[in-house]
């Protein structure tokens, strides 16, 4: 069936030398058995008798006069050069019941099948078509036809051909040091973070990231602030651990904190974006970050800083980080290589503060005891021999150009009332669109037409949700953003008929 | 200090055009509060002049200027052919203030710093130095030596050198398919567990299988029948996760279901280690198989079928896994590579019941987002190529010899009071102590020369525990078992005395 299956792979054979059914038989039942079960399915190839032979450590023999009669019947055929496999053309009674519970018959199962509340108010992925994508608009890629992918491989093969016996094995929780030192220099300097390589905990991406700082932080039941509008996955994720999440309106200074401090004084964490909010794109103001490091001090509450995409600012000089203007050490700062390298690394990290060092690897080992060892060495040497630097230095200006382009494209053909906002840094901006009815519906309608943008509704976590649409620029190459936007005006002028 | 920081690093300086202030002045300023904050450290380079210039929009000669007055007062030195960097031999003053927090200095924080309480229940990893090892006797190493490092890494050449754009952004969240295709031949026909690969989800190892399948099963406070003795990080992460834990007796058959049904009928989970309990290796008996699926049916309960090791059996065939005896849909099937390969690669697998993949999907999503791309692609190769089956089959020779004498020597050299048991299978052996004080102490000093032995009471969660030490045997030499084995003689000779 599939010519992926592996090769070779030993069914589940009994044999019973004292039994009175005879050896061939036993191996000719077992294998006949398997195949009824669908363990070995058509075109699966089975272990050659010299191997069957010696794995039941029996003689070749019998293994052989089995075999032979299951090619007889047609149960298994030899194929010139690459050994005997299950036969393609299988006795009628077999496609009946095999595979064993194929289309998972809902009558076997009795019953209750409760699951936890909280797995159960997760959304589904389908009710999100445009988080999984590959067209024009795209938030959260990059673009990866400029990534230096020789250097890259270079580093891979290198690296993997030279594993020491250490590589092997569980490494440390933490994450690899020397990465976790080139981190602690890179944040030192370029986002002003204060920070020494024994506080960076390596985690598989900033989603992992905040997951272990919710577990670490809050008991179910604890109130915790998150933005509004704000970044959907950190909301499921302290949903899940099972937070009471009070959602603060932020504006054009970012987070309101007096509002968050009329709604719930008590919080113990709050969630921030304040480099680069999102999705509207605020920095948070100077009086703003003194205001939460205040409340977050007198409260005794945590502050989680997803500093997420601030490598790439275009308009003014990169940002400081709220990390380093806290000397109570309250802020978690989060960051990660998924847009300034590439998502499928999973490479993210934490700054942690010094006393809560303990709880972050405990809770990291029982969470997933560490990320892969080569993937990071991978990365201590592209970060240490400059590569880093340099990509980020060219993709700043790669998606400077990409960005004037969509912004340029967009107050061309769009109605003056939509307003583009965000675009100053980050590899996507927000448009908004005061007079239609559901960004929901045209995000779908977008989507049917390979132009993947996010509804600004679903960043609201209820009540009165902004009309717009977030668009990703990290993968759209510049000469094909005119095009995509016209066809995202078509979609819009249809907007509140049925059409498309 | 470090050569490792990355060279050119561009730090946060901010200009300003209009102020009195000149610029090469402002520049000097901002570098000199760059190292005296520590966010520059001695012996970093600093990005060049030209650099500079470009990333401030600036014209080269302030920054020269800059440059020269620092490089003049010390502050940088100029290294010939590398660049210019942080001088090693600040003035004075710096060494007292930088770096910035250096020591977490408690004075500076105030108020509470509390954090979640299941969080502060898991032990520090300080209290169990075993499990971070490299000597003899280490529990859940390989034989990393035998690992076909050259087959292994022409494949990640080669994947990576052809990473598609697709390679580069967020993949499945449920895993790379043809990896899940492979898993699940290999499943139906190694282990008879009834499955297809849209059931496969890939996650981080088996404890990240563990972490997300007790966040869809569990809410706080639900009861979880956990094997006394039993593995401690799934205790910790069903703890963290906030269940009640109720130790339900291990005895010659596996599980004591009965017990458990005594203790607690309506617990809404049971994790248990049917093929090669852990660490007691007894083999779940029939009759207890179909005890505990019945109780699950009758009590719309679950099971997590924890599968680490199976793929090594010496004495016996191959053990049919309790999910292929279940006709219900209760057991959720974990399995991982870690023993079978190598525990850096941190990869493992869940096979879910059909109606649960919505939750599981959507929690791995909260979790991490998913596994790396390019691991996943390697190993799908790597499995489909017929390496896996082959290093399977190798490893399980080796593994053999190993354990033979590993039991050989324990024979010998021991007291006949102390009994070797659970050698039939996988990588560890466990041997209790009966006469002996305290098994902790004895790997406390058994550490302290090399030899990383896991004190079997660690594995009970209170009461009466049997004294014993869990040794692994995948990582030791053959011919350095024995000597091992009498520096083990002669740590337990002294047991009870204070010598070592």
């Amino acid at each position: 069936m599939s010519k992926r299956v592996a090769s070779g792979i030993v069914p589940v054979i009994r044999i019973d030398r004292n039994a009175a059914v005879p050896l061939h038989r036993q191996i000719y039942d077992a294998v006949r058995m398997a195949i009824s079960e669908g363990r070995l399915r058509p075109g699966q190839h089975i272990p050659s008798s010299r191997l069957l032979a010696k794995e039941l450590e029996v003689s070749r023999l019998p293994v052989l006069n089995a075999y032979a009669q299951l090619l007889a019947e047609g149960y298994l055929t030899a194929q010139i050069g690459s050994g005997t496999a299950v036969s393609g053309q299988l006795p009628d009674r077999f496609t009946s019941t095999a595979p064993v519970q194929k289309n998972g018959g809902a009558s076997a199962r009795e019953g209750s099948r409760k699951v936890a509340q909280r797995t159960a108010t997760l959304p589904s992925y389908r009710m999100m078509p445009w988080t999984r994508n590959w067209g024009a608009f795209g938030v959260g890629q990059v673009a990866a036809d400029s990534f230096p992918l020789q250097t890259w491989s270079n580093i891979v093969a290198r690296r993997s051909k030279n594993m020491s016996v250490r590589s092997f094995g569980y490494g440390d929780q933490m994450g690899y040091l020397p990465l976790r030192q080139s981190i602690a220099a890179y944040l030192r300097t370029a986002r002003s973070v204060s920070c020494d390589a024994d506080q960076i905990l390596i985690a598989s991406g900033s989603q992992q990231a905040l997951e272990i700082s919710a577990q670490v932080l809050v008991d179910p039941g604890d109130p915790v602030w998150i933005e509004e509008p704000g970044y959907r996955f950190s909301r499921e994720v302290f949903a899940l651990a099972g937070s009471r999440l009070v959602a603060v309106p932020v504006d054009d200074q970012g987070l309101n904190v007096s509002a968050g401090i009329k709604m719930c004084r008590r919080a113990r964490v709050a969630i921030v974006t304040p480099s680069h909010q999102f999705p509207l794109g605020v920095t948070m103001s100077a009086s703003r970050r003194l205001q939460l490091l205040q409340w977050a001090q007198q409260n005794g509450s945590w502050i989680i800083e997803d500093d997420y995409d601030s490598e790439y600012r275009y308009e003014s000089s990169p940002i400081s980080s709220l990390q380093g203007l806290d000397n109570n050490e309250r802020v978690i700062y989060i960051g990660t290589f998924s847009k300034v390298l590439f998502p499928s690394l999973r490479i993210g990290y934490i700054v942690v503060p010094r006393d809560l060092l303990g709880h972050f690897v405990a809770t990291r080992r029982a969470t997933d005891l560490g990320s892969p060892t080569l993937t990071q060495e991978v990365l201590a040497e592209f970060i240490g021999e400059g590569h880093f630097e340099r990509h980020i230095r060219r993709m700043r200006l790669l998606y400077k150009e990409r960005r004037s382009m969509l912004v340029e494209s967009l107050r061309t053909s769009l109605d003056a009332a939509c307003e583009v906002i965000g675009a100053e840094a980050g590899l996507h901006l927000t448009l908004t669109l005061p007079g239609l009815e559901s960004d929901y519906d045209i995000a779908l309608r977008a989507a049917s037409q390979n132009l993947w943008v996010w509804p600004l509704s679903t960043a609201y976590s209820g009540g009165a949700a902004r009309n717009g649409l977030i668009l990703g620029f990290g993968s759209t190459q510049t000469a094909d953003i005119p095009a995509a936007v016209r066809k995202l005006r078509g979609i819009l002028l249809n907007a509140g008929s049925s059409g498309a």
